[in-house]
């Protein structure tokens, strides 16, 4: 039997390990990190499991089925600085629990074998680059590029992957990992306010949203704030401003398409000086690959309009961007199927913020995701948080889901 | 008789000896300012005055006339970092022209007392103290305010004016150079685009604007990109955007009225998170308090009304204000006379930048202000200029108007 209590106690003895005053502090490839995962250790002892890090740092564990063919349950212990209890740990967790029940069930033997991974680095909090562990298992991995990010102390990405026993030449061979994957699932909070509006506990999750991310400059001309006229002026702040308020019909002509400009820094950014120079930041999200092209393409066209108008230029430079990768609709079936049993009522929602299953998903393994409410929509932040019956409903239909989920790997075996 | 182009080549020598590459660097209380005062003493040679530094660091330089009753001519030799060959210097440097003009034509004893005085830190740049010098002459000085100011070194204000032989406690005494001041005249770059808009050279400065400078805080609410849908936003960006449009039509309502958004910054300022806090800093200038005070009302108010319409909160923090400052109306008139017989046309503009002349406007001593054309509106930039031709005519007619004041002078003494 599961037992979504212990789960919760799990996770509030986690908070207690790796949390300060002003939250968790689990960031990847940090001290407080490794105590997350060691402390994580010592919860699988008794367990008929192995377990090994791969050539990324992702911990997998496994509990070996009558098939070698395999149902994959994962989230991430990374943390952001100062962030919440549940993002992240809570699937990992909770894929503990059913790990349990799976090997209690079935006398240490299921029908398919049953992993639970630990993603290193989700976040990418340190370095700057999120779903480290993931895309380097889906062979997504860009280590030329990420090779000298350093951290704000000027540490390399690569020196801090060698001390936690990762050559960062060697990531690749995390794919390794794919072997046998037949399907995987991650529970997470929602990290938005949409089921705490609705009054529900659970949702299906669709798939995660493409993300167009721009850096965005617009140049005027700086000019002495009290000698130039109204009228003679090219204050690429204006420019700027127009575009941040242009971007939410941009936005709401689509149901759950966002659009947010996040960072405005103005040049020379001083009170007696009209703004020479507004360099903003963009991100754009929908499920809809359509979608997101037709707001980027939008965006742009509004930012030379205002520009223009303005006597101003802009440019565009792509920070980055992924398209939408949509989950897998038999799995998505079966998760809508869970929570009703569990929770009464479901709803689908596409996942604005990326995760892990999006790299898991993009290289063709089935996938799904269960959301959870999140209380006033706020996560990365210390007062992250979930009720507890809603945690426990999460526990106990996200195990629902992965009985269905081996069952289902098993009736498709190759 | 005048001789501008000894002025202008004496402006030359001075660029050359304290600017680099990027323009002048006289920043008052440096090194390159000392050497700038250095240099302009040896200009004196030969000429029979007196001259000296007063408790605020202010160079006086007096030749006695038949009456102590004075007419002083200023500017300041300081500059911001990175600034222009004329922004203050021009007026120095004019002025000692016009000195040596009444010493000739007078055998040395002209009928009333001309005297020159270089402010000290006008510009304020480096510890964000402007007018220093002429605040503490006209007994407005803000010590108490102003001893813990530091450079971006941490140096104090206190120890860089030791180091220049000023006592920070006594600058207040700089007051005792008002004794037997009749009438001060300043000639200055315009530093904006009217002039050159208009196509004329010259013009009568009508006094310097009211200042209401203050830092505005909207306070919304931080959430991720990804998962708060657009109408559930309380983004402190948006509100703040609205309010850098809506300044446009609150100046532009009045005649020659400016208000300029300088600088904004966005919490946490990260392109995958919604502006929870956005702060901005707002200036707004105008010869006319009760305009001045009806646009700071309007201002206020529209940035209550979009935070509220967004779901924020907006604080505001008075960072500075100064009231406006209307020069003497016999001297526009004499200014104005002293153009039209140099240049033919003049015209009448308030000045948006602060000027020393306002600091000595207010104590009560008849002032007026002459702006010669700046080319392409630009000032505090290594690009600031001014043609050849406009300074020789500025030059002459600032002598004719220094002619005419002394005359008034005379006329009015006491």
């Amino acid at each position: 039997m599961i037992d979504p209590n212990r789960t919760i106690s799990e996770l509030k003895e986690l908070r207690s390990l790796t949390a300060d005053e002003n939250g968790a502090q689990r960031i990847a490839w940090t001290d407080t990190w490794l105590k997350a995962r060691e402390w994580f250790l010592t919860k699988l002892e008794g367990l008929p499991v192995e377990h090994h890090i791969d050539a990324a740092g992702n911990r997998w564990v496994t509990l070996r089925g009558e098939s070698e063919q395999s149902l994959i349950l994962g989230s991430h212990l990374d943390s952001v600085p100062n962030g919440g209890w549940l993002d992240g740990a809570l699937g990992v967790m909770a894929g503990l629990e059913i790990l349990r029940r799976f090997a209690a069930e079935y006398e240490g033997r299921p029908p398919v074998t049953i992993r639970l991974v630990d993603w290193a680095d989700e976040e990418g909090a340190r370095f700057g680059r999120s779903l480290f562990g993931s895309s380097a298992f889906a062979g997504t991995a860009t280590i030329d590029l990420d090779r000298n990010r350093a951290d704000r102390d000027g540490i390399r990405l690569e020196d801090a992957l060698r001390r936690c026993g990762i050559e960062i030449d060697r990531v690749g061979d995390a794919q390794v990992e794919q072997k046998d994957a037949r399907a995987y699932l991650e529970l997470h909070i929602e990290q938005g306010p949409i089921l705490e509006r609705l009054g529900l506990p659970l949702a299906t999750v669709l798939g995660t949203k493409g993300v167009e991310r721009h850096s965005i400059t617009f140049q005027g001309q700086e000019a002495h704030s009290g000698s130039t006229p109204m009228g003679d002026r090219r204050d690429a702040l204006a420019a700027a401003a127009r575009l941040a308020l242009e971007i939410y019909p941009i936005a709401q002509k689509h149901k759950d398409a966002v659009c947010t400009i996040g960072s405005v820094k103005t040049f020379p950014g001083i009170v007696t000086a009209i703004v020479g120079r507004c360099e903003a930041t963009l991100d754009q999200r929908d499920l809809d690959a359509n979608v997101l092209a037709t707001m980027l393409r939008e965006a742009q066209e509004a930012s030379e309009r205002f520009a223009g108008e303005l006597g101003c230029t802009v440019e565009w430079s792509r920070i980055w961007n992924i398209a939408p990768e949509p989950f897998h609709p038999d799995l998505i079936n079966r998760c809508e199927e869970s929570i009703r049993e569990i929770a009464g009522t479901s709803v689908r929602l596409p996942s604005g913020p990326l995760h892990d299953a999006a790299e898991v998903s993009r290289v063709g393994i089935p996938t799904v995701m269960m959301f959870v409410q999140s209380l006033y929509g706020i996560s990365h932040n210390k007062i992250e948080d979930t009720k507890e019956e809603h945690l426990q409903l999460a526990i106990r239909a996200m195990d629902r889901l992965a009985a269905k989920a081996a069952a289902w790997v098993a009736d498709n075996a190759i």
